[in-house]
């Protein structure tokens, strides 16, 4: 048997078998995007992501400088997802020997934008030669126990809210692998290359005790959703035709799919927050996005778990939810 | 410019100078195999260390088991050096994507071995696919304030201990890369490839006050001390012949060394303890190595800087010391 016939959730099921029972402070382990452990009154978050060349991103399509604020990036959303409080990183880096310097200080300029943006701390890290460049970012966060938001706190009658557009940055992929397209939209390229963590409103939606369970949309509407759902044992059903969409999207989309919808509800590194929240809270949800100036759609619904996931199409017909996501050894 | 005309220490240097200043509660910070952060009472310590494969290791030299074994000590080996607890670790891991899954099982098996032997738990990570095997791990610890050891604490007068035995692992690397050796000795390749982490004796020395500087040998005995004597702005002399070599060591090193001494001093990878003390700690030391039952062997003294760093050899003649180190870019 070789990893391709396990998948990556199927490995991460093992891992958490084999490794058996952690520490009783351990509150959130093996499995999730952010670690949580408690220390005192406070809980400490922590969250790591690997990027490889030639996997993750190409040398062709992105610069260093954006590949340094997107490597942190990508760590700030799940730290947002949780409603926490980002503090410090640490970098393990791959380099090629021939790199020239000039790739290097601009990812740095990357990162520290990010880094200044966010308030976070480089504190550490390890380099070492490497084929291919290879970023590894150990992000640690820390939060109130009361303000952090889990994947399992979903009830039912609960409405399931997106925060932005989605599709932008799945689209904004295909753009940049398509060479017959010379002319790429810049505002979906961004999407792709230059994602928004949305630590402002994370910690909003969890200081005020908005949101019942929240996730960032970072392998694609319909997974992460399933997430949610799994770890709540709730079910939930989706309104196709209310995910947002914005208008580079809608102007950009038809020669890519047939379907807007199926990019926008798969495609993945959205980096949005998906939260549900009690109906009751409709009124805050509408306040909190008018005051920091984000979109937030609500696009579902929370429904028990016999009645399982499915969306809404346009006409109203119910299509059971399918698996259309990214796995990372498939 | 290139990454190779910089090496390794020389990208720190400009690490450290682009991102600036950090948060007062950052005690120690880029540039050190540990970060220190304080957290109320406790001090939260945090290390990375990066292993890809054909750069630290070769599928053909070393097993999974052991490769998940090494993979955690070398960072609890870091912890170790500071006199800290080590608690919870995340795994990032690029795999292949026809790796046999047996190979992540045992992998995963040696990992577990040495998290169940220094009670630390996986609580995290993250997988990709990846045409070479890469393995990050990210470890946190924590330690009372006034226990961690530093690496700039070495005052004049003090002496220079090393744990165990010099160069093992260096000549079992160098016997492991020999075609021409198909009987290869054990206890030289297990130095190599099973490092065992100096955790009970780190806490010790800095839980009962007795050294005043600490580091590992990770980069061999002469960067590391030279990392001391930069930190704590002394000098020193090491005594060659008082330098601790195995006899399995001794057994083997002639086909490979003409001066055996040229390997412990600048190998690497050994994972020993070096630390200074006071002489009045002398006693303790002793009586601290009989009751662990790990070799401390006194090597040398701690000068005044303006006397600079040098070996005395056999026959009493001062050798100033030399770079001979591992510099990844170089």
């Amino acid at each position: 048997m070789i990893l391709r016939d396990i998948g990556e959730f199927g490995l991460i099921a093992k891992i958490r078998n084999w490794m058996g029972k952690s520490h009783p402070d351990v509150v959130q382990g093996i499995g999730d995007d952010v670690a949580v452990v408690e220390m005192g009154k406070k809980a400490l978050l922590i969250t790591t992501d690997i990027l490889i060349e030639d996997i993750h991103f190409e040398r062709s399509w992105i610069d260093p400088y954006r590949l340094g604020k997107k490597a942190l990036a990508v760590n700030l959303s799940d730290i947002a997802a949780m409603g926490g409080i980002p503090k410090y990183f640490l970098i393990s880096l791959g380099l090629p020997k021939t790199l020239p310097f000039s790739f290097v200080s601009l990812f740095y300029r990357g990162l520290k934008e990010r880094a200044r943006r966010f308030q976070v701390d480089l504190i550490g890290g390890d380099t070492s030669l490497s084929q291919k460049i290879i970023i590894n970012i150990c992000l640690i966060g820390e939060g109130k126990k009361g303000n952090l938001l889990f994947r399992n706190g979903a009830r039912v009658g609960d409405d399931l809210y997106v925060s932005g557009t989605l599709g932008d940055a799945a689209l904004g992929l295909k753009i940049l692998q398509d060479k017959s397209t010379p002319k790429k939209p810049k505002g979906l390229i961004d999407k792709h290359l230059s994602p928004n963590p949305r630590i402002e409103l994370g910690q909003a939606l969890g200081r005020k005790k908005i949101a019942s369970a929240m996730i960032d949309v970072s392998d694609g509407l319909l997974i992460d959703t399933r997430h949610i759902l799994e770890e709540s044992n709730v079910g939930a059903r989706i309104w196709e035709d209310r995910i947002p969409l914005s208008s580079p999207f809608r102007k950009w989309v038809s020669p890519y799919s047939k379907d807007p919808y199926r990019i926008a509800l798969s495609g993945g590194e959205d980096y949005e927050l998906l939260f549900t929240a009690s109906p009751k809270r409709k009124a805050s949800i509408l306040s909190l996005a008018r005051s920091l100036n984000i979109p937030i759609t609500r696009v579902g619904e929370i429904l028990p778990e016999k009645e399982g996931f499915h969306l809404i199409g346009k006409e109203g017909e119910k299509i059971p939810s399918y698996r259309l996501g990214f796995d990372h050894f498939k």
